[in-house]
């Protein structure tokens, strides 16, 4: 471990609360470098909603490495991406009927997001994006600018504009009607809100706090989008690829955005992937006008479309994941209900969840108290007062099970020690 | 490809130059679905610099996958990346005397940009950062501020700023002494210039031409952010990893800058990758202040390290790469000697060469006639001007002879239909 | 008239209104070229609350002219600053308990907001403004930022940034409590608000439609700014000078602000100067950080001199206006209740008062038609539906009636022809 | 003075080099209150070039406020604007075959300015503007972020940007041709100048240092501004109405700027008014677009039509200013070639002229030296290494003889006092 505090810049983060070397990974478990196993309830931050090196994918991807098929194309065709793109018109669009084209924006989610972003303003010739309260949406510039957490902001040196933040929904505890503030700006001309080019919103917020936007605020929102000509962009980076049940976060909502970005879980194996989708109307980029070294990362769309075959071709594993995600939430229930005197409350939707506390603190401990007991819990909130989980879709009703005990355990302790003695 | 025409966004560049659909590639060549070889002058735009699907690094690759190592592990500690930077010191920074700290800022070259831009903006406390003429450094809206592109930066649909741009090397022919410019700005009270963050520049500039800085450019330039107080970032994301000859881009030039970007080729086999180096002084990022999802990409940095023992654990892989360099150069001068009239001359080092045409026009011309003839070709510059060869590194004396004798064949070509009738 | 269409920018606006030419002004009346009087209710908008050509003020101006005493002396000293800076500490300050210092920002309005909020971004590092909703402060690119008016901001051709906007008193309708959004984006680290260094407010809002805050919501607003530390700055640029009967609009709310501008009728005459306030620790520009070449107009500190003098040495003046306020607001109630099926309504305090309509292109209407009946009323709000009354301080009771019995004429005339036939 | 230090903020410049308390002015001197008179060679930095308290223009002015003629008009129409756009058309514009449209954007320069830009940035539609080393341009935030001074620029607060930054004329010391650098980046797509909406220049740099732009450079940059479809904007706020000889600066240079800004001694008397004159097809502001309290001072107006047609309706006053100047420059000179071991030269054109010491140091000194002896003068530049003699026009040869032999002496005490004992 020494190595890496000598080399290592102070940057890094996870490795400071669970300090073991990882080394290995199957499914819902991760071992560390002296065979330790640990239970994942992080999953690469919902990059993994496969599990980890799922066998399927990594049949598929280990004989298209094998075979010396191409690694590394940028934008040139390959029979990777044609395969990619026909699976996921075949699988994901075309069921759901949305004629999106789908840009590669790069490896990160930052990148899927930064495109979006610029094609907004592109599409629109205006500069203001609207963004919600504690939304995440990437570390650099532009992407950064829509995010809310503070000390991240604060990285970025310079200021951070054209952007204007509005209240996501319950953020003020229902003592205000939904887009009460954002139409009465929109509709006075002397509000001082320059004529927004889109909004950008999560269905639920992960790294917010697991704040979950309901389906009728999410229609309300795009009903405002529609009545006053701005873009709906959903940032589907964490919550999409199934995490929420459906394919889509907000297909529960009955919206369709007009840009949609993805990335995290939607190699289906941790490799580094992203996608900008947009209304085929949008598609006004000029050739090579946002570019990039890896948006050509074929092993990335072969074991996307892989898993894309495997887990979406039925309505099958959105439904599991729905039970999957009721089991959770009536444990996480049972917890929150163990603790009224902390505010413990349960938060979520699908396979997303948090388990929230007032008496903020305790989750950061609750998390501690999980990796003793060999679980992975991360936390999440402006002020770390989540217990958030991202298990993997895949785990099984006994890998939840296991998991919710050490959870319940860990609570339990973490609310003890915050208690006067 | 009626595919990619219905799916896949306008934006895609390459592949219109290169209508075909790549399936396999090893080495220096790639192939189209029909078994069509192409020899690789292109080379993932230098993010390839071992070839495709290096064989000893596949192994590594494929053995780490088989074994179920762990894949995505944000910025946790893992067995891959203890490795990779302990590789990474041994062969690389303890041999040159540096005494980096090492980010991983996210899997893709804009991001080992955005993190030195926020890096040197943050300890400086200070905005501006000082950017050279057709620089290029990524799409993301900090990147893309210290971009020239023009079509690039219309992209990004709000003013880039807290950038001022200076001449690189030579941009003036020569007319003005080195850093006039720059040092009457800063010494001047009066010149408007806020005092700068940082410089950034790239000792090559690929995409803007394979314009080289000389040595004693690059040397006064680090004498003017000494004088001036202000720190050197060196991107070195196209020209690393051996691209030049030496590991690192700016070693002939026998300085140390204060930060450096990587990426390309650094993980060895095309895989997303990207790092961001400073003195260890500079590490003053908060935990998790900058952040991202592909930090933890593994398998990256498993062929990374076993890259760097490859080829970089002695001085014989630099020397062959200059000599490689010097006979492309030699026949390069060879051809443009054959074409006085279109202002034909050769530029570059190591093995990042151009052959740049004042006849604008004659250069994708160029790429086109040698893609016919089974070559791969970018072009390069503001006006595609220049006829840019990256091949890999470890190409062959055969295959780098048989690749210019193609671009010979197709310079004759492009430069006879260039001529009216 | 042939002479400003040809010469005169398009950009001219008030003169569409009233196409005549001025020529003498005493009091409350203008005269144009022909002769014809006009009771004016506009005042300069603000600037001449005690008339035009005040005797007294005319007396000691022509006087300070004849004697050869200095006009223009920049920011040297003078006897005429000298007696000014006494005067406002004696008559203003000292009274009302105010330890501030005082400077002079140049001649116009905008030159003392621009001043005050480079001064509160100074004083506490940071760069964010919060203004609210249809605020007005002016037209320079630091003012425009802070101002609300749509067509206004778009004029400025660049974005304008570094501002958060929050909604005014009653903005929404009593829907939402005060400050409920204000404090939850202070409260929260991953709002997205960048810690703010000041507000920016108008004690009633002048331009936006004669916009009351109330005393308690200006109270509420002092304290989040106490509790969250950031600075309090009022313009008081139309509303102070005893428009609302006290000196400074804020008074009968108690607060004491970190910075007041001051201009329109601080020279009492109509002479452009203007002034800045701010507690005295707030001092910390560097000599000649800020300058300007109109800052020393000394005649505007004469007549300014002597308006306090003559105004504001006890307490008659204000209380005088407090009563012509409640004739005036209880005449144009007679009004309103004359016209429910158009929603008027009575806007104001002191002698700023509205006629509102919901019923927009009445008082546009209500103002042509007071004009053709030889009375001058502007009107203001986002969509102009504001009939506004800023009638000179020293306006008689005699005048004040005439006045408004045109105004009641013309708003039947206006309502009547609103009506469909 | 005691008042002044209690009262007025630490922002106050010129009082601290001069401190006594003026208060009366004739012609070129000035009085403090104890009746000691002091030559002026400042004259309100250019505001005064007709003297202080001219005769002509006080009876004009005392005439007009006495008959009650209108004083506060906003942009009404009245007798007196009528008559100074007649004025001026008839005695500045048509004389000069000048078709511009006149705005009155606000009192001071800096308004000018601000209206200026504006109007640039909206008819081109874009948003960069080139400004140059050293230029002043005003303190407001448009006008701000194309002044160089970086003291000023520092009390911003927030970055100042959409600007880029040329050489002005002979800052690099004949190093280099003149707009090499400028053509260059305008040339190339590549360069990361995004297209500018204009340049703003001076045609001599007052603030600056009386840096003097040749006839040969501006008319180089008219040019460039034609060739590359950018507009010209002239800034002759210090430098116009006669100052240089011709009553605009840029006339001996032949060239008909798109944007001119007036103010200073437009009124003639030191009275707050500023013109921003453009040619006709680029009056595309919306009625209000651009608004202002003290728009309309009409006593401003009245002097300045009296001044106009005093001094500018032949060209005699223009000889003589030339005549003076050439007398001054002649002076200056022998005072130079008094101190080649300080580096000592002369700069400026018409009465615009100084006196540059390489040491720098001396030339505050001289300004000290020289307000003992009775003659009031500023110094300029980035390092005040510039005694700037800006005289009334309307100064004696006597005067003008009286003053620099003051000069002559105060130069010969501050060059002694900078020498080693």
């Amino acid at each position: 471990m020494e190595t890496f505090q000598r080399l290592e810049s102070e940057v890094r983060g996870y490795c400071r609360n669970w300090p073991v070397v990882f080394d290995k990974a199957v499914g819902s478990h991760v071992y560390d470098e002296t065979g330790k196993p640990y239970l994942d309830f992080f999953a690469g931050a919902g990059s993994l909603n496969y599990g980890h090196n799922n066998p399927k994918l990594k049949t598929k991807l280990i004989e298209y490495l094998t075979d010396d098929r191409i690694v590394h194309s940028l934008d040139a065709y390959s029979v990777g991406k044609r395969d990619f793109l026909k699976t996921f018109e075949e699988i994901v669009l075309k069921p759901r009927g949305l004629d999106y084209k789908v840009q590669f924006p790069g490896p990160a989610g930052n990148n899927a997001v930064e495109a979006a972003l610029k094609l907004a303003r592109k599409y629109t010739g205006r500069e203001t994006i609207i963004n919600f309260t504690n939304g995440f949406h990437g570390m650099t510039l532009g992407a950064l600018a829509v995010t809310g957490n503070s000390m991240k902001r604060g990285g970025a040196g310079v200021p951070l504009d054209h952007v204007a933040t509005m209240p996501f929904d319950q953020y003020l505890d229902g003592q205000t009607p939904d887009f009460l503030w954002l139409r009465a700006l929109l509709e006075d001309s002397g509000s001082g809100l320059d004529k927004p080019a889109a909004v950008i919103v999560e269905a639920i917020q992960g790294e917010g706090g697991i704040n979950v936007a309901s389906a009728s605020w999410l229609r309300g929102l795009a009903d405002v989008c529609r009545e006053y000509d701005m873009l709906m962009i959903v940032d589907d980076i964490q919550m999409g690829c199934g995490r929420t049940g459906d394919f889509f976060s907000f297909e529960e909502a009955g919206i369709t955005p007009d840009i949609v970005t993805l990335s995290k879980s939607i190699s289906g194996y941790g490799l580094p992937m992203a996608l900008t989708l947009f209304k085929r109307e949008l598609d006004v980029w000029e050739p090579g006008e946002h570019n990039g070294t890896f948006r050509g990362f074929n092993p990335a769309m072969v074991t996307g479309s892989e898993a894309l075959r495997q887990f979406w071709s039925d309505g099958e594993f959105a439904a599991a994941t729905k039970a999957k995600g009721d089991l959770v939430a009536a444990r996480l229930g049972e917890m929150a209900a163990e603790f009224p005197e902390v505010g413990a409350h349960v938060r979520g939707r699908g396979l997303a969840r948090g388990l929230a506390f007032e008496d903020t603190g305790i989750a950061k401990r609750l998390a501690a108290e999980s990796f003793d007991r060999g679980l992975l819990v991360e936390t999440s909130g402006p002020e770390d007062e989540v217990a958030k989980l991202l298990p993997p879709l895949t785990a099984t009703e006994e890998e939840l099970t296991a998991g919710l005990d050490i959870m319940a355990d860990a609570a339990r302790a973490a609310v003890k020690a915050s208690q006067p003695a």
